[in-house]
């Protein structure tokens, strides 16, 4: 879905993705870090597709809740899985959304 | 591929979106955007993902680059395809990249 954030600005932190061949715990471990992401102090919704590219964005009302998610125990238990196991390479993006505007009258 | 982005700060466009079930000329015309914006000055480069939800997301080096291509006469056309055509519903968001960081490290 897409995720139904307030009026700007708020922040979106865009992860983008190459996954390795590994499974073990990862879609039980990204499914977690949804659940616990949606429990955080500023956490406003999230967005993900993956391809051959895999990208997820969180939005967030400001930089110092993205920065508490980043740090919290759990999450940096996930992360370093991430880079030692699931991803092969990432980039992560933080971004403060100055504008946006939708269309979503869903109309057929 | 992960876009090969410059040091921050610089724009990135994410465009989300769900898709109608009409194909014709879909894919010719989002294939065709991405050789066009790929022309566009302050153009920087773009990632892309589909499942239910579609994310798009480009890269520029202003606001100014982001409105010309908005406004390009092609792209406006194929906007507006989009709106009565292709997209159940979308968002635009125009995010300022304050700062990013990466592992892209090919380890295995």
């Amino acid at each position: 879905m897409i995720a139904q954030t307030p009026e700007p600005p708020y922040y979106a932190v865009i992860f983008t993705s190459v996954r390795t061949a590994v499974e073990d715990d990862y879609q039980a471990t990204a499914l977690r870090m949804v659940e616990l992401a949606e429990t955080m102090p500023g956490y406003l919704g999230h967005e993900s597709a993956r391809n051959e590219l895999g990208i997820t964005i969180s939005y967030w009302t400001d930089k110092a809740s993205i920065r508490a998610w980043k740090q919290h125990a759990e999450h940096q238990i996930a992360q370093e899985r991430g880079n030692k196991e699931w991803y092969l390479a990432y980039k992560t993006r933080i971004c403060l959304v100055e504008r946006d505007y939708d269309q979503t009258t869903y109309k057929h």
